[in-house]
């Protein structure tokens, strides 16, 4: 799926009807921003795709017990960073519902339409008179141009925020803007035992909660869920979608294909912003897969290729190594036809008809010195093919992950 | 399985009736020595495993199609090091097969009773002249006390050759020794784009051919299978063990147990030599699972936890961050039970029963200092268990496989 829609400078309170906050509340010891609070005017329909650890946080089981009990109708998102209430038994569990419900009484709407996500540290209790003092300066502080704010307060150790929007025009007859905005969080993984990656997407479209729904999964399957760092998924990652139909125009199936472009150009950029702020990243690196003999195969060998260590310590270094992407390709439990597969590096092919062209590896070489790569396998097994995006593995991954409470 | 045997000194020659030679054929640019013969001398009953990597190399191919035509009889096993004859089309085949076939007039026996194995370079011709030149070399070097030359002359990176050598009693009326030797080279991976892992093992006991690739296939499955590195898997990994029945003793199921014993003694002596001299590898590193559905989720939760880069930087660190563990367990793919599932890092437990233990943790931290560490996963959803190894990852590992041809 190509993403053909420009996106724009905003963020989750560009569609109208949204309003965000973002302020310290001192669950971070260095008094960065760590309390974020997302508010739709009027119900939303929210839709939503969770971590399939089997280790899930607290925040994420409240968030889904509250879609099942309201019908899958939000009017506030409540994320904390700084702590992932995880793997803290009945007290996070306690903590993670106190944390919605006062959220609730804040905005005035039933608890099961406030979700509650949490980042940070695992195993650690979260400082609920923290949250509880922060909130209500939170609520108080909520405006249409806080989004920036709120998506600096779901940080853990990303370089950067992460938001952006996109503008559509909808319908054939009576044309009418439709704008999608979004936040996210991510890094290579760790702030402090293991990242999470949190997307939120707001828009002012209203969609029926099937196509919502559908929306949201076919978005992330080539967005969020077509990155990789290092592999890793941790207990509380989650993307939440939140349409609020403040614009008028509802999705249809005949607007659906229009809708689901500026929702993948938004999932998008922001799934690689998360990859570009990977821990120790240089390099943006683009796994294309193609002759599988399955788009599953063909997926399942992109992400065994984005998360070898060795093609990633490869391309950190810059050397045109095509032996370690065959041999990843032919190790990963798919279709493969060595006398049929082909390498390129770039536009440089260097392997090809079962015979290398290392002829061509100056040439390759010279083209890694980019941090804007492409790294291409066809598998010579099939047409199905799967595009994945991933970042280098350098020395600055295994410092930040070995020195980080040291 | 448990290895109770005790290992010795020693190597392939080790059993009755080897020979083997080690000699410098001009393969590697550096002059080491890069050329092996292991030789019987009488038929032997051979039994071997190979990569599941669907990239394979020409050796492979060719000793897969010898032991088929042989019926699982073998008098000699020729390995090079500094190429790893693989990618290299129709002249790859060819060469190994000039490989076999020099070897069989050498030591006389039919061309399909030599296997053929090769580790190094991926995408480059093996230089036929130079194998040409060193075989008669190495045919008249064989000798029943250059197991050792052989060892050194199938390392690429390995820090340090790896054989070993165990002696067993079998019989209970007229107990007759056995003797089982091995060699194998491994390296975290690289030398120079993808590491090899090659396993050499000799008996002097008899075995039918059934019970003898069983016997095989056990051992490696708790040794050679059991450990991990990086995760990757070359496209030209083997395991061959030739029994010549030298001893007299031929092992029926009565004595299977015993033997299994002494072969998986050496079979995971080899192994941890490979994990220890892995690329960068400061700390051996034992990973236990527990409390799995069945064993084979038990061993696939051990890999992924193996395999993480999270917990295998932590480990570098001497950070007892129970945490990555917990989520790696949660993202294995297997039955998982937080509520039930506990976590030690040595004998100290960071988690058990829903709730962190942190005040353990400085115990564990010091603990981490040490080299030879055991953590352990409790997944709370059966009675199965698995133990695998694996090493730490530094930023040397990255180093090495950034750097290799810069």
């Amino acid at each position: 799926m190509t993403a053909t829609v420009p996106t724009i400078a905003g963020g989750v309170t560009s569609p109208r009807g949204f309003r965000a906050a973002g302020i310290a509340a001192g669950i971070k010891a260095s008094q960065a921003l760590d309390l974020a609070l997302l508010v739709s005017d009027t119900d939303a329909q929210a839709a939503a795709v969770f971590t399939t650890n089997r280790a899930v946080a607290a925040p994420v089981v409240v968030s889904r017990e509250h879609l099942a009990r309201s019908g899958g109708i939000a009017r506030a998102i409540v994320v904390n960073s700084g702590c992932a209430n995880a793997c803290t038994g009945s007290d996070g569990m306690q903590a993670a519902r106190d944390m919605a419900a006062e959220t609730a009484r804040l905005v005035s709407c039933p608890v099961e339409q406030v979700l509650v996500a949490s980042t940070g540290v695992i195993g650690v209790a979260l400082p609920m008179d923290k949250v509880r003092a922060g909130l209500p300066i939170a609520a108080r502080a909520l405006a249409a141009d806080q989004g920036s704010a709120a998506a600096r307060a779901i940080m853990t150790t990303d370089p950067f925020p992460k938001e952006t929007a996109a503008r559509l025009t909808i319908g054939a007859g009576r044309p009418a803007d439709v704008v999608i905005g979004g936040m996210a969080k991510g890094s290579g993984m760790i702030e402090p035992m293991l990242a999470t990656m949190l997307g939120f997407v707001t828009t002012d479209a209203a969609l029926p909660p099937a196509l919502l729904a559908k929306a949201l999964r076919e978005a992330v399957d080539d967005s969020f869920n077509a990155i990789t760092v290092d592999g890793e998924c941790s207990t509380n990652d989650c993307v939440m979608l939140l349409a609020n139909g403040a614009s008028g125009v509802t999705i249809d199936e005949s607007s659906y294909p229009a809708f689901l472009n500026g929702l993948l150009a938004v999932c998008r950029e922001l799934a690689l912003g998360i990859v570009r702020g990977g821990e120790g990243a240089t390099k943006l690196v683009t796994v294309v897969v193609t002759g599988a003999a399955s788009p599953a195969e063909a997926r399942q060998a992109a992400k065994a290729i984005a998360n070898s260590p060795l093609v990633k310590t490869a391309i950190h270094g810059g050397d045109p190594n095509w032996g370690r992407l065959i041999a990843v390709a032919g190790r990963a439990g798919v279709a493969f036809e060595l006398d049929r597969a082909a390498v390129s590096i770039g536009s440089t092919v260097l392997f090809k008809d079962g015979h290398p062209h290392d002829e061509a590896a100056p040439l390759a070489a010279e083209y890694l010195k980019g941090t804007d790569l492409t790294v291409s396998v066809d598998l010579g097994a099939g047409r199905a093919s799967s595009t994945v995006w991933t970042c280098d593995l350098s020395a600055e991954y295994v410092r930040i992950n070995a020195d980080y409470r040291t």
